[in-house]
């Protein structure tokens, strides 16, 4: 399939006159072609006004059709072959292996949508049955489901070229629940947004859907992006990105005369605490491990492990060494983008500086453009307590160490930590009393807590939570990847007193869909 | 019960000391004793904190013990007897009747949220047991389940001083939940306020738990109102009020360092579409109904039908003959407060002073205070479509007819209606077709679509949804009625790989609470 630089308004394709944007090979600086033309207000305004005329068509598809779409989008995107894969390596620097991985969990995620459709959970259908004879007053017959909120914005990510962008995990849950999209690519992959959005415009038109189920648009984030935001027919949005990208759009959200949920995944520094029990055993092995997780794509994970506590001590010097000696050896990683490579070293120049900080090890520097060297820092448990801004998310391979002087002082600074998607608890048994004050505290912080693994790797199932309270997300409530996912974009709807051919399928009488309903509270599939 | 005219703040009684408050009865205008003492940011940092303090302990209570304290709860609003109907009587001008009721029901969903939390649905578990053979990694062990957010604030409502208020759905579901709540009670009932705070508190200590689980503050929104809203320890806000006051809290809740979901319920005007077969055949019975949702209350219900839209013709006359005559006998109604009487008298002149709104009847006038007077308008459908503001609400009984010249006039006006709490047909199975085009538009706009009912009367049930599209609430993702009201004060968490003996019970190998649960996101009960 060509690259034409085209964006895709439901149908069609479009060339964009706001500038040209070019993809750039971050491992070596070249300026990839074709170039893309931005888009404007009049493809905004088609984008949505095409989704608004497709949404009461597709949330009312019959389940299996809805699920049978995803497939071929997913099915599309593999059919992409080679092409898809080399354009995103040479536009994302990251590795071949790497890159084919998150294809298979894109298409993974879109399928794994199919069957959540099917099941039918997510309509959380009740029926409160009449009760004609119930005294002061007869009771009505009230029944619920949940339906999509509207036309849905998605803000493709940078560091997940595939999985969180164009078919990414917003885009699955959105459609999924019945919700057109209208994606606003990454800039720094043009070409693979538009590989990507053209499978899925082929799979609208193969589903026989309306072709205002998705569009993808490209531009700038200030007018195409801000633009997106603000238009009365966008219900809500989703984005992965930074922590000044997510409150911009919340801001556009929140000032609209109809505000709408932003579903914003933002910034993360996972801390990771060591138990003693787990380091008078495997203060070595952790070590290793955690560098493993840092170091991981150049550390350019919204779970990467930022920020280690552990108890001044022996085993704590252990783990330092080890985690020295695996990390010294590592060698620099070409970073996505050239911006995202000067904010990383400008976060590590701000640690590297910092009085209160220490330089522990910093990893091999590399040859060429973009090349993210790990690094790790130290620091006091009081210095820390002391400075907010040793919380600051360093998107990249880079992570500091606490010292705490004993672990009183470590539970109270898990305290002082402002929200995460994830907390790490590296425990053996004799920590378990340790570890369950250690728990409620976290739970109040993040959306997922680990023992005895690294936050990086985030399984796509029905119980992860890829979320958690602010900053980490702007909606706590949430979670950006697994099933969950779709709830964002749904909302429920009461019928009462409906008869039975008017009501929707999911809530008629014999549950012609097999959905499991409550049933004055009760589950039940009869 | 003596009522003081203290505010409740965990344990203690607290006399707050910025002004003093009373309630008036709007029926006599007579000034109602204890005076109450405002609080102020001191009342509200030490309701606060004990909040968070409690938190902890009482989110991870056991679902027996949560639900048995609503329960005592439900038992001592009902030990208050009579002594809390007549103060309740007395500071609200509803009839007793009324007030007794809405203890019944208040009592009902404390005692409802008491079964919810004893069956588990709300807690989602949810399980991904670990794939240690997987290829090309492993899967880890990933559970989920909800937990509660935070302390939450709860705003007291005027026109339910019972079922809206101290002991209301806001914080039964909050409660229910395992938030602690700090409610700021309605300046208009400070003495029904009391009492049932009295009475909650009284089930705090008698169930043993922490006294922080909940607080009664009074005192002024701008003050008391606004601080509580801002404290960085609230994580949620239930309000039910005008549009003004929720869009005030939520600015505030919005510029926080770290924002948090404001859940009010603000207006709506819960249009009635009267579809030509049900016109046919029972224009004149629609017309009566109509009138006895409309005048309930004084119209003081956020379902009260204020709009209306019908074709032209004899059917449309007959309606509106029917409607006219039960109007003009029916009695004016005390209005709950001097304010909302004042603001209800302003939205009935704006109205007919309006040249192009036509005066249809008025009801009879009442001698004393705050006597609402029923009152219809009608217009036509162009100058409806042409003026927004003839959308905004006016809070009693008074309402819009449109007159519309053809079915799709009526239809196209649906489409253009902001955001409504509910939304009801008036149809015969002739009007089938039509209800088919309507009810898709109006799940768009409604939370709520009713078949040949009227819309005031929302059942506390599994199914209801008192919800609805912006402005009708600030969130349209949730309810403030009805079982899924708990999910406003819920967000998921997500534990990997934890051992057996630390993971919460809700989660643990062999079930042990008998939850409903998914696994690899198949529900079952094993």
């Amino acid at each position: 399939m060509a690259i034409t630089g085209e964006m895709l308004i439901g149908a069609s394709a479009v060339r964009g006159t706001e500038g040209d944007i070019y993809g750039i090979n971050p491992a070596t600086g070249e300026k990839l072609q074709p170039a893309f033309g931005g888009g404007g207000a009049a493809e905004v305004e088609r984008a949505c006004a095409l989704a608004a005329a497709a949404f009461d068509t597709f949330r009312q598809t019959a389940p299996e059709q809805r699920a049978a779409f995803l497939e071929a989008a997913a099915q599309a995107i593999l059919d992409l072959g080679d092409e898809l894969i080399e354009r995103a390596v040479a536009e994302s620097g990251l590795p071949r292996g790497r890159i084919e991985g998150e294809r298979g969990r894109t298409v993974g995620q879109l399928r794994m949508f199919a069957g959540v459709v099917r099941e039918g959970g997510w309509v959380d259908a009740r029926i409160d049955p009449a009760q004609p004879d119930r005294k002061p007053l007869a009771r009505s017959d009230i029944r619920q489901r949940h339906i999509a909120v509207g036309p849905v914005a998605v803000f493709g990510a940078s560091n997940f070229p595939l999985a969180f962008s164009v078919g990414g995990g917003d885009t699955a849950s959105a459609l999924a629940a019945g919700c057109p999209v209208v994606v606003k690519g990454h800039s720094a992959h043009p070409g693979t947004s538009e590989l990507v959005g053209r499978a899925i415009q082929s799979a609208v038109k193969a589903s026989g859907l309306p072709e205002g189920v998705f569009s993808l648009l490209m531009g700038s984030g200030a007018k195409v992006g801000a633009a997106l935001v603000a238009d009365p027919r966008i219900q809500a949005v989703g984005f992965t990105g930074s922590f000044s990208g997510g409150t911009a759009l919340l801001k556009i959200a929140q000032s609209r005369p109809h505000p709408i949920p932003v579903y914003a995944e933002m910034s993360s520094i996972n801390p990771v605490f060591l138990l003693p029990g787990a380091m008078a055993k495997r203060a070595d092995g952790i070590g290793k491990g955690f560098v493993g997780s840092l170091t991981m794509g150049a550390g350019q994970f919204c779970t990467n492990p930022g920020l280690v506590l552990g108890v001044e001590g022996k085993e704590l010097d252990a783990f330092i060494a080890s985690a020295s000696e695996a990390l010294k050896g590592s060698a620099a990683q070409t970073m996505l983008t050239p911006g995202i490579f000067k904010a990383y070293e400008e976060g590590v120049s701000r640690l590297s500086t910092n009085n209160r900080v220490e330089t522990v090890v910093e990893g091999l520097t590399g040859a060429g453009p973009n090349q993210g060297r790990a690094a790790l820092f130290s620091t006091t448990a009081e210095h820390f307590a002391a400075d907010l801004a040793l919380q600051e998310e360093v998107f990249g391979s880079a992570s500091l160490i606490i010292r705490c002087p004993d672990l009183e002082t470590m539970l109270g600074l898990a305290e002082k930590l402002e929200g995460q998607l994830t907390a790490t608890i590296q425990m053996e048994p004799e920590d378990l009393e340790l570890a369950r004050r250690l728990v409620p505290v976290l739970e109040r912080k993040v959306g997922r807590i680990l023992v005895n693994g690294y936050p990086t790797g985030v399984e796509v199932g029905h119980a992860m939570v890829h979320g958690g309270p602010w900053p980490s997300t702007s909606d706590g409530r949430t979670t950006s990847v697994g099933s969950l996912a779709i709830r964002r974009f749904l909302r429920p709807v009461a019928y009462q007193d409906f008869p039975d051919a008017l009501l929707p399928e999911a809530l008629r009488n014999g549950n012609p869909q097999g959905l499991w309903r409550r049933t004055d509270g009760q589950l039940g599939r009869d």
